[in-house]
């Protein structure tokens, strides 16, 4: 059985739909869930809600699960590094905790996403390898960082087979609007109540943005993946970089609307620049993005006012 | 004025002693002091008690300190990474504090000894370079390498200076028996003992051993590197890793006792081989090696019975 843990976030709700549509066996694992979204799939899917800093409850999750899915995180790029100590409670103890319980319980593989924007860190040539120095520069990225470390020191020791999934920034319907996490769902939330878009920056810094759908092929890929040896590290990115410009541009296309700009001072723990090189994906999984950037806009505006997944 | 954070400890003893003899001005913090050894020094020295785990106690130390020298760590290789989440409360959050506070109190550099032995892992190349690939699996690795990631976040973020020691097996005199902390201390206390030498694994294990008097030379060049905008991550090695086998010969030498070996499984979290390229430290620093192994193995011996530093 696989067992996805932060189910009820964005990635999480379309990996169960999708997982949930193939009736595959799935364990949804969330602190809380929406009621609706429990109804539409209560029939395939097995719902515990749990949470990650209990680590008792979190053994009861994992009887009969031989795949993790580990979605939980409650940090985001833009938070202060002021936090870096609450981040470490938050983020990296719960895991290492849940590691050791999941290796316990027989788990033979975790898929885990992390950050493929932030664990780089700036002075990363681009677009980046995943064989790139890893020095990041926001709490975020460190606590993303560590856990992979943790995850590949029970590879080695323990025998867990692991796929680490450094994420670009992911985008799509049913994306909420959280500060601090992620450009496009932060436009579109200040684009639908009129307001003019905030942009860090003089609009140039780029990022590399992928649709939700490509995420989930890449996820279900490393689920599946045949060899019980697997351990990886992998970019799932589109390696094309887009300037907030760009993005601006794309929304206006395929909205009709202008977008009114609002220029703010940058934090200095942006990344200029931050690309995947995603040729390994494409060679381990047989993964690549699949959506343009058009494409996958205009698919997330059209369905912004519709129901989640 | 130069703060040594961790002065009571083996590392910290040689190097108060040292810049004491140079007249320096030096504050040295531990939890707790050797009461002779603040009575050699209590002319040139300001010793202070305080806890790292006490960040308002820290505050107060940092007052007028330039440069902190960070030797605390309560972690050793040895420990069982069972007692990871327990590492991270101990040895990556008071690090994490106290950076943060350092930083406000405006301290400029901080020199941090790491782990040269355990923050690569065992797939790392020999002689190992630093910008080899860090994957740790022990605890003790990670939460070296983790401090690390923090201090270049305040580096890239706040502007302070670093210098980064990742140090190999330190060893000489006055270095305390802990278990788990090391080869030569663990052989001699044995030796002293008159009890068999316990050997991990077959004797063939090699390890990068690294006298304290070249260590101190080490971490003096780098207080007193000029540049403010210094930021380094240095091997502190030999770069010519010794086997246990020959280790026990040298100590056989020099002491002229045979000596009796007891062979125990080896532990899944040892690395093989390690040693490490020492070769930026001589261009960044101009430090190199000076103690040749037979050399400093006497040393330690004749001084085993006479006082400390």
């Amino acid at each position: 059985m696989i067992g996805v843990y932060g189910a009820n976030g964005f990635i999480g709700r379309h990996l169960v739909a999708r997982l949930s549509a193939q009736s595959r066996p799935v364990r949804a694992v969330s602190r809380r869930f929406d009621p609706a979204f429990i109804q539409r799939h209560s029939a395939q899917v097995d719902f515990v809600e749990a949470d990650l800093r209990q680590p008792l409850d979190m053994a009861s999750t994992l009887q009969g699960i031989d795949t993790v899915v580990q979605l939980i995180s409650t940090s985001s790029p833009g938070l202060q590094n002021a936090h870096a100590v609450a981040d470490i409670h938050d983020n990296v103890i719960p895991h290492v905790e849940f590691l050791r319980t999941a290796v316990q319980c027989g788990v033979k593989r975790i898929v885990f996403l992390s950050s493929g924007g932030t664990v780089y860190g700036p002075k990363a040539p681009t677009p980046t390898r995943e064989d790139s120095p890893t020095n990041p520069i926001s709490s975020h990225g460190l606590t993303k960082l560590m856990v992979e470390k943790y995850i590949q020191m029970h590879g080695h020791v323990d025998g867990l087979s692991y796929v680490i999934l450094r994420v670009a920034n992911p985008y799509g319907p049913g994306q909420g609007f959280h500060k601090g996490q992620g450009l496009i769902p932060a436009l579109l939330d200040r684009f639908h109540k009129g307001l003019p878009v905030l942009i860090y920056g003089d609009g140039s810094a780029k990022r590399d943005y992928v649709f939700i759908d490509d995420v989930i092929d890449a996820i279900e890929a490393a689920i599946l993946l045949p060899q019980s040896d697997t351990r990886l590290v992998l970019n799932i990115g589109s390696g094309q970089p887009l300037s907030i410009t760009e993005v601006l541009a794309a929304v206006e296309a395929a909205s009709g609307y202008r977008l009114e700009r609002e220029y703010i001072t940058q934090r200095n723990t942006d990344v200029d620049i931050s690309a995947l090189d995603p040729s390994l994906a494409k060679r381990m999984l047989n993964w690549a993005p699949k959506t343009p950037f058009s494409e996958g806009i205009a698919e997330t505006l059209a369905k912004a006012n519709k129901r989640r997944p």
